[in-house]
């Protein structure tokens, strides 16, 4: 998976000063690139039961959505609070300054369903902990939790501890 | 398509009061559904000359991403202000109250590629005018833009003249 580096755009200093931005788009504009990185998803995750796939808004949706269909999974979108109406399930995760939430549809998952959570980047994880919690509070098993781009010089593993964590590139 | 609608969720009052949405996320947890939506796209679409497909954030990426994958085509992501790193142009479109501006990467097209432009949801066409006036902006040709659900007591065709427009679902 190494050549699709070439196709990740580092941009310094977004959205912050001193962040070095890992830029997909580029990836996701190559046909041939975008297809392997979901088909080889696919095949890891083929013969296992996967009743839904789901994805963190945004950039989670671009991988997730495909990776879904490939599998004859359904998708759930989990998403910044305030987007999804009716009944929720919600949970708060620390940033650097402040925290965020996310939300999800109580009715998303059953209890018992074997969910793969997908997003496009692991950095300090607190995102993917927080969507993982949600799938938890309604009874839901994370299969694994899929990146495409993983940040190991972030603890962003340790902040998944006791889930299994799975990414195609590393940094 | 009309047993779709059975899998579209009717949420009176959001996101404001007055406002009756159409949650689609019933249908993108449903595989056959899911699948059905997308394969159905795909279908009018494979004869023809497709560069990219071009969603905009964020349900435009749920149905426009597997699209992309299944035309053998590249995807672009439309987004709201401040989310693109790098190089961009935007275009600020009227709300009810007040402005929203959407951005696409300067290099997302080239001038002469044919890209697809897909979203959710056509109601007043002003989310897709700007995004469909984005690709302009890089010479891009818009091939059409096509919804999953268009509410047709809205002026939304009317807001996208010029342009050819397709849709799954009417309400």
């Amino acid at each position: 998976m190494e050549h699709l580096k070439a196709l990740i755009r580092d941009v310094p200093d977004f959205p912050t000063r001193g962040i070095l931005f890992r830029d997909v788009t580029p990836l996701l504009r190559d046909p041939g690139a975008f297809a392997e990185v979901v088909q080889t998803l696919a095949e890891r995750y083929r013969g296992q039961r996967i009743d839904a796939v789901a994805g963190i808004e945004s950039r989670g949706f671009l991988f997730g959505a495909p990776l879904a269909m490939a599998l004859g999974a359904g998708f759930i979108p989990i998403r910044k609070i305030g987007k999804l109406p009716g009944e929720k399930v919600s949970r708060e995760y620390a940033l650097e300054y402040g925290t965020n939430t996310l939300e999800m549809h109580r009715d998303a998952a059953r209890p018992g369903e074997r969910v793969l959570l997908i997003d496009d980047l692991l950095a300090t994880g607190g995102t993917a902990a927080a969507a993982a919690a949600l799938l938890g509070d309604v009874g839901a098993e994370v299969a694994e939790i899929a990146f495409v781009v993983e940040l190991t010089l972030l603890p962003g593993r340790a902040a998944l501890a006791g889930h299994a964590v799975h990414s195609l590139l590393t940094y």
